[in-house]
């Protein structure tokens, strides 16, 4: 992607306001639409009539809104996802992120393939930095002791978890990882955490100053929260529904705090340049 | 300090709350004044009279607040110095921090000696890790980008410095150590961290994303300030004055913010737990 | 596994003799044969005849040696492969090591299935710190100049990679990593290395201390090995062949060391751990 | 010392030499007396009439050997340190290591100033490094477990055993620092390592796999020694007479090593260029 590209950005939040200005520096020519006014260097198109000679198109994250509609807070009007697909030519290079069914079908049906770049693991273990780092923001935020000395337990040992154990220990944390599998418990024994099985949980969690939970599963219902000491504090990051109880934990006094979409929030300008990657990766692929 | 004290805790913040609840928790009888409601286990007084008593009186960090006042905002009315120390006897244990002259002086009048806790070295080493994790919760929450992956700045390399750095590098942030003394910069270099001299910092600023300065001495100044990159987030922890010209960082619109007492406000429990221990030093080496 | 089993250990080496003790203070009845003379509590046996009853059978790690023999090193003479086979019963729990094609072979011919704990993932993430803990000493043994500032390079990002370069970092190295996917590229970057493309390390090598290879395929040859810097120290834990061309190393005076088999050369006692614990996986999943 | 200078070395080991090539790469002019044959840019002197020109004189570390004679083990024949001294003139600036008072009254017979360069603390603060990972490098080579998961005990929390412990613990070793003074064992708590008091050792040795001596004070004698287990490893770094009854550690069969002088053994390269650093340091408070 060395060559001077012509990129469309179409709809998205501050994330893609900031990606079109790190393609801007990178040498391309870079549109933008229904991403309010551009920043210098970056053009501002109000049609969509362009976009068919674009080398590649990035669509938000996710690439829908309820209602047929393409995902753009930013923009003026609301813009029906037809009316761009209507404006995009069938073999065109179309990047959008976290695509649901209807969407691929929707494009098919215009005969345009989109690559979703929230499908390819770089920018998923990418994100799990922005991710661990909002979680310590939290916990650094909401808990009475420091985290240094304090007793962490982190709840899955994927990308997310091998992301935060480390830091939560780089913090002077004594962190245990809880999984199921064999070979995430070797690998967190590995780098040093002591190990739980995340389903034998139950009648251990009274030592804990802070639970971290990634798995998208029921693992702290009402009996684990209401074995936790008073001043535990629990972090949900994983995935709606989530893992945790928060019903229970209203009910039993705990502090419980779901945090989702931490990378946008917490570190836009890191998640922009994340998706810079990636979406250089696809067109290296492509072989543009 | 294994058999059971008489300790008085008089004034003070919810530190001191704390500390009177794990001290009746290590089996100690404990009694509080201008502290607000006593929590179990500890009783609450409403006269000094029975302090002299005690074998163990504590007074609060900073002991002293304007027009010879104790510091205590949690009592219902203001309590003069002198009425506390009228109340306490020649050769008893008083343990308060940070004491200035005029309160040092007025204790001496009554023959009372005060034992400074605040200028225990055990004491300002551990007040360090919270002050570090107040820091980098701050970086968190102003940075734009990850700590990960940032360039980060600490100028001065004292107990704060040394504190710090480490946080920071395992967070993920490639950390530069500022200090004026060879001896310093022989130990940040044996950390792992890069060095810079604190008197040459012109003309090497533009690179940082964040800037942490611990040094009680103005360093950053106007010019130093007039280099940064827009989105660099400057943390002034040093003690006032301070070492950032805040009045040069509005006019420039840096973001830099300063911020003082960390221990007691992002982690009151572990701040109690060092006030603990100190006094638990002092009694030990006064051969209680 | 909590009852106490009858388990025969039959063929190996210094780590064979640690399981074997182990597995005794772990209370189970322990029987050693081609082992040498058995440690205190354990067992040992002259012939076979009495394996048939055990509950578990454990072979060597490899099992098997040229000609048809048993693995045996510690035997007063050879052990053929068949008689052992012989004297086990279908339907038995045998465990093994790095079970070649013409052992599983054999085995099968006499209704026997071996599990193969080898292969199992959390053994080999298990022995990879070890292994990192070996080239580490070789590093620290050979080189010229600390590891602390030293330049390192680690090739290949699986666990041997995943484990060798945080303990690298961990002892002040500034450490990259060569990978070829986008993704371990992406998991190096998020522990915080540096990141070069496995094929494009030509023109980039002359500044490295230390270049530690861990990819089974030829990634440093005469090419590379001619860029490297005079006091640059080569190792290759690669399985057979490896990835170095150590003749090329030797015409041109570079010192190359290939390190196999660490685990059990340097840390015995940890390696027989290891073991211990994947054989108990071994029979808490078959339900024993 | 930007400007290029005339620079004696008289007398060393192979520190010494690296040290030479070192300054004659900063573009100085390098002369050696007694350090064998020079490497290319350095000139090798026979006597030392042109030392007098010098604008720096290097003696070794340490400066004197036995009788009377310059330390100079690479020399063709024993030199007199009063010849030396002799050709040198009043006011010139010599550096020399670890002076010892007869030395020093000799120089100043003739009228000469030494500046002992290991008497600086950033020369004791970075020769900690490489003492650190001699250390670490004794401690892989005997022990029969890996540092992973092992419990090390750092004896003494002085510039060796700060830069020890975060190493041990970067190899994941569970590490528990004993000292005698509130501040440091402050400190130690602070870096995350659990901490014991130096003079309350006895009866809670049984549980280490490795401990490292850096007090210069009989700190393991034979009842410490004798609590042990097993395998545990012992290693004293601290100058003679050392901390370590050897002699016990014999008769009861404890694995004990004593490491003296590492710096030079372990990391030429980096000791010589300590030394350099260190010596510019002096030339630059001289006003060179």
């Amino acid at each position: 992607m060395r060559q001077e590209l012509n990129i469309w950005l179409i709809g998205g939040d501050r994330r893609q306001v900031r990606l079109a200005g790190l393609l801007a520096e990178d040498g391309h020519s870079v549109h933008t639409l229904g991403l309010g006014p551009a920043a210098e260097g970056v053009t501002e198109e109000r049609t969509p009539a362009g976009a068919a000679l674009a080398d590649c198109v990035v669509l938000p994250l996710p690439a829908a809104a309820p209602g047929g509609l393409l995902n753009a807070p930013l923009a003026e009007a609301p813009i029906p996802l037809e009316q761009i697909f209507a404006a995009l030519r069938p073999g065109q290079i179309i990047c959008a992120g976290r695509v649901d069914g209807a969407t691929h079908a929707l494009a098919r049906d215009r005969g345009l393939a989109l690559h979703d770049y929230f499908a390819r693991e770089e920018l998923a273990v990418a994100n799990a930095v922005p991710t661990a780092e909002g979680a310590i923001q939290i916990a650094l935020e909401e808990m009475p002791v420091t985290l240094h000395g304090s007793r962490a337990l982190v709840i899955g040992y994927g990308r997310l978890g091998r992301a935060l154990a480390p830091r939560l220990a780089g913090l002077g944390a004594r962190v245990s990882v809880a999984a199921r599998k064999y070979a995430d418990l070797a690998w967190a024994e590995g780098f040093g955490f002591a190990t739980e099985h995340t389903g034998e949980l139950r009648g251990w969690l009274c030592g804990y100053d802070l639970i971290v939970n990634t798995v998208p599963a029921p693992v702290l219902g009402e009996a684990e929260l209401g074995e936790l000491k008073g001043e535990c504090v629990v972090i949900d990051l994983a995935s709606l529904p989530g893992g945790v109880d928060f019903a229970a934990a209203r009910r039993l006094g705990v502090t419980a705090v779901q945090a989702l979409s931490l990378p946008g929030k917490v570190a836009p300008a890191t998640a922009a340049a994340c998706l810079r990657s990636t979406i250089c990766h696809i067109l290296h692929e492509l072989g543009v």
